[in-house]
This record gives C-alpha cells, sequence and structure tokens, in this order.
C-alpha cells in the first residue's frame, strides 16, 4: 500500500544491493563503449522549455515534466524549463553549442536517467535509465555496424547470452511498399499492421490490412510473402523491383557482412516486418529482442536529417539505445548482499578502549579492508558479535580488558569460529596475510 | 556570450574529459566510504511536493524548483512534485517508509546531483553534485569520528593535502553565551558575529556585537578570549564554569582523541569560533578548510532531532557533507584528454576491405585495446593518418591493396613512426605483446 513515505508515483528507491547490481551493470556497459572508442557526455537534468517542446510529437510533449517559473513568475503558473525527456534532443543541442570543438565524427555515449509523465505500471517508471550510443558525422555502413556490435557486445557482457538482433532498413519498407503496389496513403498504416506478424495470426493481419482499405489481393500477397517458409527469398526477389528496394537490401546486407564475423551465427537476422515506430529513421534499422521476453532490449538505426530537425547541424548519424531497465530486469539480483557490509568488525568494550578499537578499523582499512567499529549503546559482546554478524563481516577483533592487559588484540574468524591473540603492531600484517589467504581460495 | 544552444542558467554540460575528471574523482570518494562500511542510496530526482516544502526555511523554500501538474491540471498552474533540493530530506523520508528493514546504525551515502534555484555565479550552479554521508541511529561520538574521519580520507585520497579541519560543539557555542554573560535574546546574532573572527579584525567584530546590543564590556571580553595568543586555554577555562559548556568541550575532546591517531598531527583543532550556520545542529560541528580558498570543502556534525523534524524517525544522527563541486575545482585536470580516445586507429582503405578492418578493430578490443575503424569519406592514407593521430591513438593499423595480397596488416607505431608487417593471424597477439610492453615501461 502507497504511504506517505513512498517516493513519487512512477519513482524508485534504490537502497545497496539495488545501487550495486545497477552500477555493475552500467560500469560493464561504459568498458564496452569505451572499448569502441566512445566518450561520455552528460547533460544537465533540465532544458529551457524551447528547447524540448514539438520535439516529440503532440503525445509526446503531454509527456514532459515541466517545471515552474519561480520567485515572482511562480504566480503565472508558467514553465520555463523542462526535464529531459531523452538524450536525442540534449544531443542535438551539444552537437550545435560546440560544433567544431567536438570530435569528427563525434562518438558518445551517454547513460543517465530520463523523466516522462507516463502512466505508472509494471516496469514502466517515471525515472528511468536511458543509455544512448551515436555517432554523429559518419554516412559509412561501418558506423552503422560499429553502433550495432557495441550494443551487441555490452549485452553479451552483461551475460545475456539468448538474444536476437533484428535487422532491417527503412528502405527496405519502403521498397516493400513500392513492390507490392500499396498505395502511398495507405503505406504507414500498412506498416505498422505489418509489424504485428510476430503477435498476431497471418489472417489476422490480413484482415487488419483489408480493414485499413488494402485491396484483399494485396493484402493476402503481402502476408502470405512475408510469412512463407522462404519468407526472405520472396521479399528479397520482390525488393530487386525496386530502386528503393535494392537500396534497402544494400542497407541490410552492408550491414550484416560487417557484423557477422563479431557476433555468434546466426544471431542477426534480416527480418523486413521490423518498422520501429519512429519516424526518423532513414537507413538500417534493429532491434533486440529475446525469446520470451515482452519488449525489446533496445535497438536503433540511421537517422540522418534528425539531428537538424531538433535543432544541431545538419550531420548524418546513427545511434542505438539500450533498454536498460529492462535488460536489468533480466539480471540475477547479484550476491553483495551475501558478500556483507563489512570485511571487519570491530568491537568496543568500554569507553576507555573505544580509541583503540576505533584505531583497529583504521589499521584495517588501511590493508584495504572495509572495517568499522560498533556504534551501538550495548557493551555486552553477545551483542556485539550480532552485530558483526548481521554485517556480513568475515572476522572480528574483540579487544577488551584482558587483550588491552596483554597488548593483544583477539581476532576472531566469523566462518570458522576460531580465535587468535595476535599482538597490537602485527594487526594490519595478520589480516593483510588472511585477506590474501581468502582471496587465493576464492581464486579471486 | 550566452546562445540559444547553451545549457539552461546555471547548468553544465560535462564532456569527455570533465566526465573523466569527475567521474574519476567520485570513484576514490565511494571507495573511500566503501571501506568505512558506508553503503549507497539513491533516491529519486523528484519527491512530492509536500515532502520538501517547509522544510528548508522560507528562502530555502524560494530555491525549489516545482514541477507543474500535467495533463488537465497544468492550466492550474499549480505544481505537485519538486526537484531533490538536499540529500537529508529524501534520506528521512527513506528512513521513515523502510524503518526495521535498514541495518542499524544506517550508515549510508549518497552522490548526486541537487538543484537549487540561485542565481547563478562563478563556482554556483543551479544543477551540482552534493556527496553526503551520514549515520543514522548511534549516539557514540564513534559515530561523528568515524564521518569525519571518512570525509577528511576522501579529500586526502584525491591528492589534497593541504587542508584544515575546524572543530566545535555547539554545546561549546551555548557554554560560551552562558559563561560571558550574553543575554539569551542576542545569542545567535552574537554568535553569527563570532563567526566572522576569521574574516574581520577583532575591533570590527566588537563594533558589530555592540551593534547587536551586547554591552561593551562583555564584547571585548569575548573577543579578547577569542582572539589572544592563548585563546583555546581562555576558552576553556571559561567554559567549565558552564554545564553545557563542560559538556561541549567534552564533545571536542572525544573526537580529538578518536581522531587524532588517524589524520596528520595539527590537522584537526578545536576552532570555538565555528558556529556552521544550521541551527539543527545538537552537538560536534567541523568543517573542512584550506588556506587561501574560498569557502569550504565541507563540513558537518550532529543533528540528533533533525530526522524526526523532516517527518522520519526519532533517531540520533550525524554526518558530513562534502563540498564536492569546491573539491573538484581544485584538483588539476587530468590527462585523460593526452592519453587519447583510441589506442588502435584502423584505415579502411576502399570499401571492399571495409569488413576486414572492421575485423581488425574487433581483433584489438579483445586483446583489451580501445579500437575503432575510420569512419569517414576520405579514401587517403594521409587523412586517415591524421585522424589517427588526433584520436591520440598509440598504433595505427593500415590494411590496404598490399596488405591484403600479402596476407598481412601493417602495424604503425605512432609515437615511433616505424612500421611492421604483422600476418593477419598474428595480429592479437602482436597487439597484445606491444600493449604489455608499454605497461612494463609505464609501471601500469
Amino acid at each position: 500500500m502507497a504511504t506517505q513515505f513512498d517516493p513519487a508515483s512512477g519513482t524508485r528507491d534504490f537502497l545497496a544491493d539495488d545501487v550495486a547490481k545497477r552500477e555493475r551493470a552500467f560500469d560493464v556497459i561504459r568498458r564496452v563503449f569505451a572499448r569502441y572508442g566512445f566518450e561520455p557526455l552528460q547533460t544537465p537534468a533540465f532544458e529551457r522549455l524551447d528547447v524540448l517542446m514539438g520535439k516529440y510529437g503532440e503525445d509526446g510533449d503531454k509527456l514532459v515534466f515541466k517545471i515552474l517559473r519561480r520567485g515572482e513568475h511562480e504566480a503565472s503558473g508558467e514553465a520555463d524549463l523542462a526535464l529531459r525527456y531523452d538524450h536525442t534532443v540534449p544531443l542535438a543541442r551539444v552537437a550545435a553549442a560546440y560544433g567544431s570543438r567536438l570530435p569528427s565524427p563525434y562518438k558518445r555515449y551517454v547513460l543517465g536517467p530520463v523523466w516522462r509523465a507516463e502512466r505508472p505500471g509494471k516496469d514502466r517508471y517515471r525515472e528511468f535509465v536511458q543509455c544512448d550510443l551515436d555517432t554523429l558525422g559518419s554516412a559509412s555502413p561501418l558506423a552503422d555496424a560499429e553502433v550495432l556490435c557495441a550494443h551487441h557486445d555490452a549485452v553479451a557482457a552483461l551475460g545475456i547470452d539468448n538474444f536476437q538482433v533484428e535487422l532491417n532498413s527503412r528502405r527496405v519498407l519502403a521498397g516493400l511498399l513500392e513492390a507490392f503496389g500499396v498505395p502511398a496513403d495507405l503505406g504507414p498504416g500498412v506498416l505498422i499492421t505489418l509489424d504485428k506478424l510476430d503477435k498476431m495470426t497471418p489472417a489476422a493481419v490480413v484482415a487488419e490490412l483489408t480493414g485499413r482499405g488494402l485491396a484483399d489481393g494485396t493484402a493476402g500477397e503481402l502476408v502470405t510473402a512475408m510469412t512463407a517458409p522462404d519468407a526472405t527469398e520472396r521479399i528479397r526477389a520482390a525488393l530487386q523491383k525496386s530502386e528503393e528496394g535494392s537500396a534497402g537490401l544494400d542497407d541490410v546486407d552492408n550491414v550484416l557482412s560487417l557484423v557477422s564475423l563479431q557476433v555468434p551465427a546466426g544471431r542477426v537476422r534480416f527480418t523486413p516486418r521490423l518498422v520501429r515506430g519512429l519516424s526518423y529513421y532513414t537507413g538500417p534499422i534493429w532491434e533486440l529482442t529475446a525469446p520470451g521476453v515482452a519488449g525489446s532490449m533496445g535497438g536503433g538505426g540511421r537517422y540522418d536529417h534528425l539531428i537538424a530537425q531538433l535543432g544541431g547541424p545538419d550531420v548524418p548519424a546513427t545511434g542505438t539505445s539500450l533498454g536498460v531497465e529492462r535488460i536489468l530486469s533480466l539480471l540475477p539480483d547479484d550476491d553483495a548482499g551475501q558478500r556483507g557490509r563489512l570485511d571487519v568488525a570491530v568491537t568496543v568494550m568500554g569507553e576507555e578502549l573505544a580509541a583503540a578499537s576505533f584505531d583497529f578499523a583504521a589499521t584495517a582499512r588501511a590493508a584495504g579492508l572495509r572495517a568499522s567499529v560498533y556504534l551501538g549503546s550495548s557493551g555486552k559482546l553477545g551483542r556485539q558479535l550480532r552485530w558483526a554478524s548481521d554485517q556480513g563481516a568475515r572476522w572480528c577483533l574483540i579487544y577488551g580488558g584482558a587483550e588491552a592487559d596483554a597488548g593483544t588484540v583477539t581476532v576472531r574468524d566469523l566462518r570458522s569460529g576460531e580465535q587468535q591473540a595476535v599482538p597490537i603492531g602485527d594487526l594490519g600484517d595478520d589480516l593483510s596475510a588472511r585477506a590474501a589467504a581468502d582471496a587465493s581460495q576464492d581464486g579471486r
């Protein structure tokens, strides 16, 4: 049940284990991208309202979070700023602002939250991380193949191995409509319906196509060509008949031949029904999907004029967007919690011994271990050992009156229960040796 | 000059070198905190308006960025959400929401942006990173000493070694007022003026104190006691006369004795004039300052009832906040730019050789190197070598017709200019060996 202490609707708090899991995945992704020579970019959480509005269509604009003017202007009820809705519009602004001071081509990645006032639901948030990889300033199919391979490698590096890359080209779609004689005004609707062939029966798709006004025969031919056992050959043959279709096949084959050496056989497949909703794509398009997983793990394509439309320079561009939240939901929860918060827990047996205990924790940290003293008010050893165990600590240092008299610290192995008296001056070396023994045993 | 492509007033774009410098510093800070057993927390960028409003005083409330309601409610001009203004109010909300599911004590750090509608200026931003370290649920001076040591270690780990920790206690301040017979209603104003002793002459401070209504004699005695060569002894003696003052001295001495073993001698000093503006502190307070640096590198203290006032449970609490942006401005720009974007730059000498070049880049990445092919349109080797050099690449792979015929790749060392023909099958090993040789030479 929602309480007044829950985070705002559609947003989440991330406690330690969640942060650990997310940051670990983000690090993997960043490392893959850096290896491809992409560099990071961070833009502010909010932009001036005029930078964002009118860029996402009527429906998108409604989902932008707007920030009220301040001070004497607050009463106007007007907004002058808005939260970032995606990373593409800020990229266009940056390209315009920095121009030739950016490397050419400009290969950048971004990994950060965006905000959309969607109706919250399962796996649908109002604050979520989006991760984009884009190359501005190259018209080469190598640039398309590069962002696609980097996206692929990032997903694979996260340990996901059962996924597909569906590849198509906007020009294939245009060629299809031309080859099958679909009237121009029906084109966009027909493509949207064809894209449902992965979810609906062929008969249902034909029905929807004719419902859109497409002639019975054309609808049947199209669907048969796209669902036959030899569909790819049929589509390829049909596309040869159209100039746009041939160019689209070249798009697809160029990327296929570049990518094929670097990904497992069969992972990338030509998928003529793939549309990707956004109208701004101009060349190759792709989407990463996994069997049995609703929604995609992201996708992208070439979008040669979008940056100019968004207010940036008119540069060729290609990019891909990782469905990070979806990908995160596929990863197993990691063992951060099991690893524990501390390596070394230090008891505090009375006020006059506290400074020494505090210093032992520092000794453990200097040996590279995570360490802390007991901060509670109980002077009982049993209570403090329970705290040490709750922290998941590997060792507990006990320093009471007897130890103080002997000039030693009792090091208790919380796994075996064994205890050893260690001279105070040897504590750092002793802990280092224990950690090294663990590391060699764990093969770390 | 500001243009339409600049980020919104008071915010910044961070390009690659800036991101590298900032993230490197953040990593250092996170590692220090983790070593003390603090765990990360991430809360959303915005909270419900009622969670934030009324928590920052009248002046603070005006600086909160409010988010307009959406859809049919947008026209109302009302806000229902607001951007995070600090990390303390979200912490109080989290403490209330998760209660006993949090570890006890709850030691957490947070490192993320906050937003304040301040008038932008030099080193004053509307979006800036704030880094907080807090322990909820411990009344022990060990907890105060721990957050202070962690703050200290983080600053030191960043390579800053010329700084001071000024230490005081709210109870010292109360004791001072009592010991010198300052009327209760003048207390807060007197403390604010006394805190200016590091910037104003003693005479000017006396004048300001009498201007506030303090008796001439009292003002003179106070300022003399605090500025005399033996000021610390005088103040200590005066504080003994007051119960609150004695308790304050205990606060200070407890922390001093715990911390002194772990920081360089003389780094932490008892500073009776230190006030720290915020009224919510209840025990030890501290501030990190550096000679010649305006403003502080952060500070904190014990604030035992604040979490309850902010809507959370009534737990003892202590914490410190790093002035991250200030600290970043003190760090040298790092050599990320000089290191270059790529280790291996691969030429593309014609379309028919592109797939092989694309594959060589993958071979280099598999060897752990950052690698990319040339994505431009020029087929000229000179142009492509210039690109390789602009990328700061260490090696350039050249693969033209001659190499294709010979089954080799030309590996050009961009530092020495030397070239070598390497059989294609040996490329990965060759690059690994070169990288290893560099690494052993650099002592990496």
